[in-house]
Parts: C-alpha cells; sequence; structure tokens
C-alpha cells in the first residue's frame, strides 16, 4: 500500500451555528481517520445564496469551495434536517458548485451521506433528499447502510461522537467512501467494457 | 360575496437571478389575478443563510418575510428546479420562516406549489421536495393537479406565461388556493368534530 | 352535534403477514374511536397484483375496496416501511383504486397516514412516499405532526400500542381526520371564493 | 476483449398489461445490445403479493427471480409511472427479493433504473422512488443523466423506441451499467484502502 496515493477527504458540515454538531462532528473525526487520508472540513458560512447571474465568476468563497471539491478524492456531507429534509444552506452550496449541470466538478466524484437531528431520527428524511441530489450531478454515493447521528443531546458529547456503535457505523461509511475512491481510481485504468 | 374580505395573497420566487423566470411569472400574475385579491411578491435576494444562533433575532429582511407570511392569506411559492429538488434559496428561506418547529407562522397556512425549468418536465420532480416541506410545516397544500412551467423558452415570453393552456392550469392552481383560504376561514366558525 | 351524521372511517393496513402489526393495531383502534365513529378495516389480501388491462372491471376483491374507499368520509393508512418506501402491497392497492388518474373515488377523501418498523424510525421514510402518492390522487392529507410507530417490540404488545404518548399522537391524528371531514363537509356548503 | 465473460443483464418491466411498453421496450432491446450481452426479460406477471411470512419458502415465480437476480451481471428496470410513483408491481417484486434487509441477493448488484409514461414527463418522478428503493437494497445504481421514456404515442412504435435520440440515451445508461459491472468485477482484485 506504500504506492497508494493519500486519500484527499473534504467534510461539508450544513450548518452554521457557533455550537453546529455537523461542523464539530466533522472535526472530531479528524483523530479517527484512517491513515492516508488528509482530512479537511469547509464551512459553508462564506458561501452567498445562488445566482445564477454570476456562475461564471462566483463570489465569496464559491471559488474557494469548487476548489476544494477538485482537489479531494471524495466528500462526506454532514446536514443537518430541517423540515423534513436536508438544510438550504447544504442545498445552496451545492446548487453553486453543481455547474455547468451534469458536468460540473462533482461528476464521478464520491460522496458519504450522513445526517444529524436532535431527534431519534436522527435526518434519516433528509438522507433521500441528499441522496437525490448527489444522483443529479452524477456523483458516486458511496455505499452502506444510512448512518443517522440522532439523540444528539445523548450521542454526541463535546463535539464528538461517544456512542461507540454510531461511531463505528460512521467510520464504516467513511470506509465506504475509500473503497469507492479506490474503484473509481481503478477505472481509470479499468479496460471498456 | 361583498362582505368577503380580501384575499392577501404572497408570491415567493425561488430565483435570485436579475432575468428570473420565478419573479417575472410572478409578477405577471398582478393582471390575471380575480377580483378581491391583493397580490404581492416578496423578493429573497435580503434574506441571508440560515442560521438558528439567529432565530430570535433573524437578520436581513427575514422579519419582513416572516411579517408577509403572516399577513398574507395564502402563498404562491414558485420555484426553479435545480439538481432535480426546489432552489437552495428557497429552502433556505423557508428554514428560517419554519421556526418555532411545526408552530410557526407557517402552520396552516394554504400553500399553492409551482415550478418551472427550462427542460419540458419544469420542474416536476422539485414539486415532491415542496410537498414534503409544507407539509412538515403543518401549511395546507391547495389541492390540484400539478403545475410545472416547463420549456420556458418557447412558453414564457417577456416575463408572462404565452401558453393560453398553461395560463389556465396556473389560475386554476390559484383558484384552488383561494378555495382552501374559504375552508380555512370557516374552519374558524365550524363545529368541532 | 346530535345532528352530525357518523364518521364512517376504513382502515387500510399495508401488511398480509399473519401477525401484522400494522393489521393488528388497526382493529385494536376500534376500542379508542371517538363516538359517531364507525370503523372498519379492510384486509388487502384479496387485491391482486394490478393491471390496467382490467381497469374497467376489476378482479378479486378490487370492486369491494372501491366500494369501501366511496362509503367512507375518511381512510386511516398505516403502512410498514420495507426498504425505505411504503410496501408494494400498498402501492398496489392505491394503483387500482387510483383510476381514472386525478378523478378516481380517492380525490378530495380525507386521509390519514401512518406508518410503522420495528426500527426506532417507525417508517418515516415512507411517510414522504405516502404524502406524494395521496396528494397525487388529489385526495387531502390530514394535517399534523407525522405518526410513526417504531420499535414496535417495545410500543405494540397483544397487537394493540401500549406507550400511552404514542397513543395519543395517533388519536391525535385521527381527530385532524375528523377536523378535515367536517370541513370537507362545509365546503360543500361554503360560497365559491 | 476475448477474455471478458459476457455480460447476463436481467430486464425487469414494471407493468403487466398486454400491450405494456415497459415489457415491449425491454424485449426490443434484443437486438441493440452490444457483443457479449446475455439479455432476458423477466416478467412479474407471477410474483404473488409480499407476505414476509413466506421469506423463507416464497410462492409463485419468486424463487425465479431471486435466482435471475442471482445470475445476472446487472439489471435494467423499466417502470412505468402510477400516482408520481413507481409502480405498486414494481415495489412488490423488490420487496420479495430485498430480503434479508442489507443482505439480500440485490446488494452490490448494478441496476440501471428507467421510466416511462404517456406524459411528456416520462415518469422522471417515479425515478427518485427507484433510487430510493435500490439504494437501500444496497445496490449499485449505474450513473448517468436520468432517462425517462415519455411521450410514449410518439417516441415507441410497435413497441420499440422510434426517436432515435431517446434511443441513444437508453443505450448509453446501459453502456453505463455494463461499465458500473466492469468496475465491480475489478473490485474484487482491488487492494483494499
Amino acid at each position: 500500500m506504500s504506492a497508494m496515493p493519500p486519500f484527499k477527504l473534504l467534510g461539508l458540515p450544513g450548518s452554521l451555528r457557533a455550537r453546529s454538531v455537523s461542523r464539530a462532528v466533522l472535526h472530531s473525526l479528524a483523530g479517527a481517520m484512517p491513515p492516508h487520508v488528509e482530512w479537511s472540513v469547509f464551512d459553508l458560512h462564506g458561501i452567498p445564496l445562488y445566482n445564477e447571474d454570476f456562475d461564471a465568476d462566483p463570489p465569496g468563497s464559491v471559488p474557494a469551495l469548487r476548489a476544494a471539491v477538485i482537489a479531494c478524492d471524495g466528500i462526506v456531507v454532514l446536514s443537518p434536517e430541517y423540515n423534513h429534509g436536508m438544510s438550504g444552506v447544504m442545498k445552496n452550496a451545492i446548487d453553486w458548485v453543481s455547474r455547468p449541470g451534469y458536468n460540473s466538478v462533482l461528476k464521478d466524484k464520491p460522496v458519504a451521506i450522513l445526517t444529524t437531528s436532535e431527534s431519534p431520527l436522527g435526518g434519516a428524511r433528509a438522507q433521500a433528499d441528499l441522496h437525490k441530489l448527489f444522483l443529479s450531478t452524477l456523483s458516486r454515493i458511496a455505499p452502506g447502510r444510512e448512518v443517522s447521528i440522532g439523540s444528539t443531546a445523548r450521542t454526541v458529547v463535546d463535539g464528538a461522537i461517544a456512542d461507540e456503535a454510531l461511531k463505528k457505523r460512521v467510520l464504516a461509511l467513511i470506509d465506504s467512501l475509500l473503497r469507492e475512491i479506490v474503484l473509481v481510481r481503478g477505472a481509470g485504468r479499468a479496460p471498456a467494457p
């Protein structure tokens, strides 16, 4: 494995509040990542509302987000669930990055999808939205059982996942993401059907 | 009907670009509204990204949007479809207005849902998202066949719907919204079951 | 209220197995219904696979199901969640009853939507499907917070809901259904907008 | 490529009527398949309503369907859209095949998803349901732009796709399915991350 290039993973938290569970949990994962993973978290607070008029010359930190998506091998999305869907903050950021349609920097990019909420449901309903979103951008959703970080008052302590079984499921999904990245890398060398 | 109070309807366009079809079409409907309708369109460009930390004292034009929702009898949502879903701009605005959860100013508010896209599909896929969103806020979705403003290069001319059959369907949905408002008003006087 | 006609409610369980939680819970609700409610449960085991060729002369118990839908004032759907969606059994039954499209016996019919699963999520993901389904048939979804009967090993005992808080939420949704029925009845007498 | 084993593809039509567009189009694709593809179509008319009690010893043609899924390298689903979702017939068949949950014969199986309807929308709304379904079974959805066979009175003649641009899109999706199969085969030899 020594010849294997490192895996650059990009964490995208879907909430902006100071004590955001999404952001805290993503940062806390730094210490739990497998070797060979370079981990960074991109905060969406500098992404303005999407306006198609500025697709060619986007404002704020949109260029930085696009660059981060290009530079990474895979994305870990962690969105809170608001009103049974992903946060508008998350949808808005992906709207910027998804252009031009069907041929953006998200195309073929492996993505792991996680949600969180205070309720026991953990944002399970928002995951269908996120799946739909990243299928429409022709990204590759890392396969695996859904992972919802719910009942956060109990399961997240000091910004890190305190429930060991849940933490294992999160890391299993990230492992699935790494396998998907290996698969996509290999596809470059695979014979066409 | 002379004793009937006017119907205050609020149009919410889901796009911010200068030549937004959503905004233009909503403005163009002013001339087509039935009598007794007071029609206004609220542009979402002044709504910042949602941040739960500011729920109690929201920035930008969020207070104005909440006031407009309180003041109106019904809402006409017209969102473009981006990436098979509603615009992040629309989801973000409703995230602000939807608090506190299940008991916001959107509760029991009648809503008519329209989408648009350049494709012949007209945003049909985004409607399921919008339905899910406004059911979660306990709003009342005006019943009726879905209305998608698609193939806009042909159907929308100078910012107004140029296809007569399509225009009739839009107005039929607004009529359904008015009937829903009458129903809700009547509910205040209805005997409990 | 003595002049109020009774409320005929129809329970539709989405599972066929002998020890179906859906069926058992619906039957168990008989004793908890408010006065003026006539309650019946229609088992879907006699509904064959949907085949459009037989729309005009449907086989099996499809005619009986259509008659039951016509005769009732409101429907209580209780579906298990299979594969993150409603059961195929439920979708198949509604496919039969939904014809002709947009003008079937389901049009304007009030519907309360409940789901169940062994997991703590209680089928929450299937509810969006059911909402989408019954909006497409132009039925009226009784408004209210979603009610999922989850963790059934604990919450359902001898085929009845044993968790008092959960039972209250189920009955609150049925109350919302009754209010919707009253609203629809009143609409027949309401002035047009 | 001579050493490449053949690709066994399984077509699943979601409608049962005699003149089903789904079934006819799948059969018509036989002549258009690339070399190395062994193509078969499995008709769902012998699949009874799902009943969990019989998971271990399923009736009708369920064992044959499971065997066909096991034997194939990839699945081409083609469902009509009924009531804004996939057909109940399709959902019901997959409910049988999906057990045991998260570990069924559908796990890791590549799947291409197509829909059809008489309307210009071509069943686009049902595709989100099908994506959700096959993500829940941990199948691998072949990436690509959505392909909807709409306006069938014009686009499908004598049971075959008559619109050349549409036919190209269908075959492009099947090509994506073949690439996914190659990827999955290669994964068996890929180094773990």
